[in-house]
């Protein structure tokens, strides 16, 4: 039962099919907020009963008005609250008295304005949390829902019945969309406004719209998102059921932030974001048009079960266009089958191309169009279809979209592009009615195509379990409490090998020992050529100051490097701690240096980088990021992603070193980052990458601690 | 006098601004091409004298109509010719019999269609340039001028006069762009349908409009360019006066060719273009929208001084993907100046920001608008401004649109984006009418204003002269001439080497010998270490079969070292021809490998390419090409243009390498590319570049000449 509720509660249907609304600050004055959102509710055609609040008025657009809540004689579902700033928290108040499950807080001023407004915008939410209550706002547009017939925002517009939702993070973006909603024949199922997120935020409307029938597509413009773990759990969820398009702003304006590591200073907050959106299957947006350009797409046509595309077009430039499109974006041009290419030639006259992109002709009725999209339906080597028309001297624009519409029969995406102005606005209109998707430039078009093929394939990856690594958390809570006794957030190279072996990560054989004869007897053991390295907290460019030593081949040069190394730095370094010195074996020739990183981005958590070492990662960055967890599988794509993976794979005849080796270590530190948030930052680099999985291993790291 | 008679030839007059038109093939069917051109020409409102040709008509349109041009009485200055191909050439040759200056083919069929038509196309095109007649199509569209009110095209609509010419190679694309100036209220000063491009091209088009004084701008689509090298040439002096925007298609349909050399087979068709383009100021466009809405910018702004670019805004949002899309495009966020922020305060509201972006605020009256473009007009810290709108529920778009189209001083560009629809539709229209561009997008205005600020930078470089490179001609054609004569197209080492120092280009000290004494005697001359080659036409992988020895220290060495290599050459290719062996000095470490080479485009001619040597070339193709000639100055520009670059200037400490010497040697090759048109294709690879310009030399290179 109580599972029951819950699901109930998680479609918000207080928010969005309320029984009641009360207006709190309704206005007869047809030039205040208050008025116009009574206007639009009762444009919309909204069924259920409308309270209007005015200490002043009778009544306001023939709605009895009541002078306080509490003077309304029932239970209201919903309140949408637009009086000033000083009033909203009483508002609330009385709203919860009567029965309020949801609030929408239009009025500005809080969070946005000042001090005193951040405060009270805390109080708000606090409020509301505590009694169950939905807050929307404040500082928003308000809310509609076509297919209830209700909308409470001031927005100018009353859009038509459709299956694409709309969540907005700016108000005055949500007019914008109206507006031009109305003007390209598309419509929406609900648009929410969601102003300062101080209650309801992206994440809980985008599962309230997961399970709604009448939400096709989910388009989202954000400026911020807050818990970005939360919203990657969510939106993965919610993407495996349908497409969520996210148009998401201020990507240039984080500053730099100080990074201690090469990993965390490659990741700027825009890498977060697209790596997160990549993880969760949002398809992400760059430009405000293509916002609803894509949405249009999904919403209307299946998704596309490959990547080959067919063309037909009326003239050849444009057939280009959607050809050079086509290939530059990844997409392909379809091979037509032999039949297909046959039942073409029988119709299409002479001059006609009978290949990709098929060309009917300058002078092509209406009939040429829609037999050559029959043909290319039943075609199995077409996934998908572009139709370009130029409006010609005998081009009938309009009987050309009521043909194509009957004969779309639904087994593939098939997107117009109905080139021109005037003369073809009228059947672009109407092929938008009738869900033919259509699109001012092939490049356009192609666009959205492109989206819907990643989105599939995305959907089609198989999901890959991690498997459980292990690691021994106990030995590592020694050494980072150890650290943190100690109110140091650098960890040494040697303790920061011990976590990494305690992670399952190969480390080459070494000891920190803390004298000559210990060096020399723990050489023989580990096997030479052996390097030495100082280790101690104050010292982190180690060779500037003559604290390596490598290719140590005999336990006499290992001993005389021990007191050369000491000597060396008590002269630079005099004042020191020496922790003492750390013995290794070098490794053979033959290997590739690779890095691998761990940094914590503020919005979405630990996210692992891998990348070649050297000039590769530090002048190129040719670098791949992704967000904690990892499964060996995804560190594998990783790792082919970047663009000298060539190296790794036998370049010009070389052995290709063991990339599932380097997977599993990706994994690894991705659960290490999982299991211990103290860790902030993190690089291995290098780490050596052989033919041989066993010879890989981490060669150098080191790790920082969060500040206490 | 002669020249004054050229001048108005490349003018085109007889094309533009015919005293009289035939129209052989004129129709009184509604349905024909034949009707189509006199009705348009008769609504363009043409002054002229009509000569409309049908066998049968008496008259059409009210016009009257002659049997055949014979029965004309009088001159003709422009014909247009409708008629089956098969009567094509007898219709042109009577068109020159009445004094035609230009005929305009529309009949189709020619070239494109089969052979015949190919040959057809061919007698036409040698008439008309023996008959000194110009020549535009055959398959076209046609031509307007609306300057002087003459339309001969068959498009649908008569366009407003406006400053914006354009020329494309589609017929079609022509139909689509009229329709959508009818929509989106902009005009043209010309078009012009090339079709074939039999005769004039876009070559002589470019030049016919450089002067004239109703073009401010023209824009191109264009699938080929013919002759490349001539194109360059007068695109960049035509640039040099207004700007031309080309839209060039087909970029991904050209295969890959065969190519001997790394520098041949990096070298695309596409990249051949994008390498033109940047050479003759060409601003080049990706997308069908962006030919206009760049275009619009350019026609009815003045050029920006500068990067910086301010915003005002009545929306965060908006004002957010602005500053993104700003930030990425490479341009700059103006920092307003501390007298503007004051100016701003004093009249906005205490919640506007008056940091860029200005956000006059949701509620911003067309006045907040106009004072605020007054103030940013008149900041020089500004360059340009963008002006965001979205339709609030008190904003008024139209009104704002006239005070903003009165604040306007003309004294930098001003781009508007009005978002909306249907509300803002007769404003944007407005702005369009008055000279404020519009956009639909933020992201689209600001794309519109880096195209503008790049051709501004471009028309700003000082033209540097390349400093004149005198090669030793005699020397590099006798060694041609002996691979010529050997029917051979593959120089081997030691000859390259010879051709680059006939250029001045410095290789190491070496020499060509034939015995073991004599290597050993001339090793001693040159100096120790030794590189010893083999230089054989036979042997192209000279290492791979023994053929390379390096690190020779002594004549002992380079003695013995020269037999074991004519005893390896002689097991693994028995059959090759020796020609000798090319001993050198080897260069100190110190040294950075970079790649010089050169190619020749089919329609560019020859390109230079520079690039890291390795791997960035194979794997990362971290390379640049130009255009030959490269002066010295331009060498260093795609120097310094790679992602690599820092390797070169000093990275981690290293010394910088002698950048002035890569620079010299890539102007060389360029020179001797023009020289030499036979030379085809050419790598040096290595060219060792040193701290000191002296040591820095082309190490290792290969040339290929063209088949014969």
């Amino acid at each position: 039962m109580s599972e029951l509720i819950d699901i109930e509660a998680k479609k918000l249907k207080s928010l969005y099919e309320p029984r009641s609304v009360a207006i709190i600050g309704a206005s007869q004055n047809p030039d205040k907020v208050g008025y116009k959102i009574l206007f639009n509710l009762k444009r919309s055609g909204y069924q259920g009963t409308i309270v209007p609040v005015n200490p002043t008025a009778d009544s306001i657009l023939d709605f009895k008005s009541y002078k306080s809540l509490d003077e309304f004689d029932g239970t209201i579902d919903l309140s949408v609250i637009v009086v000033p700033r000083k009033s909203v928290m009483d508002a609330v108040k009385a709203s919860i008295a009567k029965g309020a499950k949801a609030v929408s807080v239009i009025t500005a001023g809080f969070k946005e304005q000042d001090h005193e407004g951040a405060e009270l915008e805390k109080q708000l939410a606090a409020l509301c949390k505590d009694s169950g209550v939905y807050l929307l706002g404040p500082n928003c547009l308000g809310h509609l829902n076509t297919q209830f017939n209700m909308d409470v925002s001031f927005g100018n517009k009353w859009p038509k019945k459709d299956n694409i939702a709309f969540i907005s993070q700016s108000g005055a973006l949500c007019s914008a969309v109206l507006d031009r909603a109305a003007e390209r024949g598309f419509g929406l199922s609900k648009m929410i406004s969601i102003g300062n997120k101080a209650g309801l935020t992206e994440r809980e409307l985008l599962e309230s719209l997961a399970d709604d029938d009448s939400t096709n597509v989910i388009v989202c413009y954000l400026e911020s998102i807050d818990n970005g773990q939360e919203f990657v759990k969510i939106a993965g969820k919610v993407s495996e059921k349908k497409p969520i398009i996210v148009f998401k702003s201020g990507v240039t304006k984080s500053g730099s932030k100080a990074a201690s590591s090469h990993t965390g200073s490659l990741a700027g907050a825009d890498i977060a974001y697209e790596t997160a959106f990549n993880k969760c299957g949002v398809i992400r947006v760059q430009t405000y048009e293509q916002m609803f350009e894509y949405a249009t797409a999904f919403n209307s046509q299946s998704l596309p079960k490959g990547r080959n595309v067919a063309v037909i077009t009326n003239a050849g430039g444009p057939g280009i266009m959607a050809t050079d499109a086509i290939e530059l974006s990844g997409l392909k041009m379809a091979e037509l089958s032999p039949s297909a290419t046959e039942e073409l030639k029988a119709f299409l006259p002479k001059a006609a191309s009978v290949k990709n992109p098929v060309d009917v002709l300058g002078d092509a009725d209406p009939l040429r169009y829609a037999k050559a999209l029959e043909v290319l339906q039943k075609d199995p080597n077409v996934d998908s279809i572009i139709i370009l028309l130029t409006p010609q001297a005998v081009t009938k624009p309009m009987e050309t979209a009521q043909v194509l519409c009957r004969a779309l029969d639904g087994s593939k995406p098939v997107l117009a592009c109905f080139m021109g102005g005037t003369d073809v606005t009228p059947s672009r209109d109407y092929m938008m009615e009738k869900g033919l998707a259509d699109y001012r430039s092939p490049e356009k078009a192609v666009n959205a195509l492109k989206a819907m093929v990643s989105y599939a394939e995305w959907k089609k990856k198989p999901s890959v379990e991690s498997k459980e690594i292990k690691g021994d958390r106990a030995a590592v809570s020694a050494i980072i409490g150890k650290y943190r006794a100690a109110g140091q957030v650098q960890i040494n190279e040697s303790d920061t090998k011990k976590i990494l072996r305690a992670y399952g990560v190969n480390t080459p054989a070494g000891a920190l020992v803390s004298s000559a004869e210990e060096a020399a007897k723990e050489s023989a053991k580990i096997g030479y050529p052996i390097a030495m390295k100082i280790v101690s907290p104050d010292i982190i460019h180690k060779s500037d100051v003559g604290g390596v030593m490598l290719h140590l081949k005999t336990a006499e040069a290992v001993s005389q490097a021990y007191s050369a190394m000491l000597e060396k730095i008590k002269t630079n370094v005099p004042n020191a701690r020496i922790t003492g010195v750390y013995i290794e074996k070098m490794s053979n020739p033959g290997s590739k240096e690779v890095i691998i990183g761990l940094t914590r981005d503020p919005q979405f958590g630990p996210m692992v980088m891998f990348g070649m070492g050297g000039i590769f990662v530090e002048l190129l960055k040719d670098v791949k990021f992704a967000l904690a967890p990892v499964s060996n599988t995804e560190a594998l794509e990783m790792i082919k992603q970047i663009k000298t993976y060539p190296l790794l794979s036998g370049y010009r005849g070389q052995k290709p070193v063991a990339v599932e080796a380097i997977a599993d270590t990706i994994a690894r530190i991705s659960q290490l980052a999982i299991d211990f948030p103290e860790i902030k930052e993190m690089d291995i680099n290098p780490f050596m990458a052989f033919p041989g999985a066993e010879e890989s291993a981490a060669v150098d790291g080191r790790m920082t601690l969060t500040a206490q």
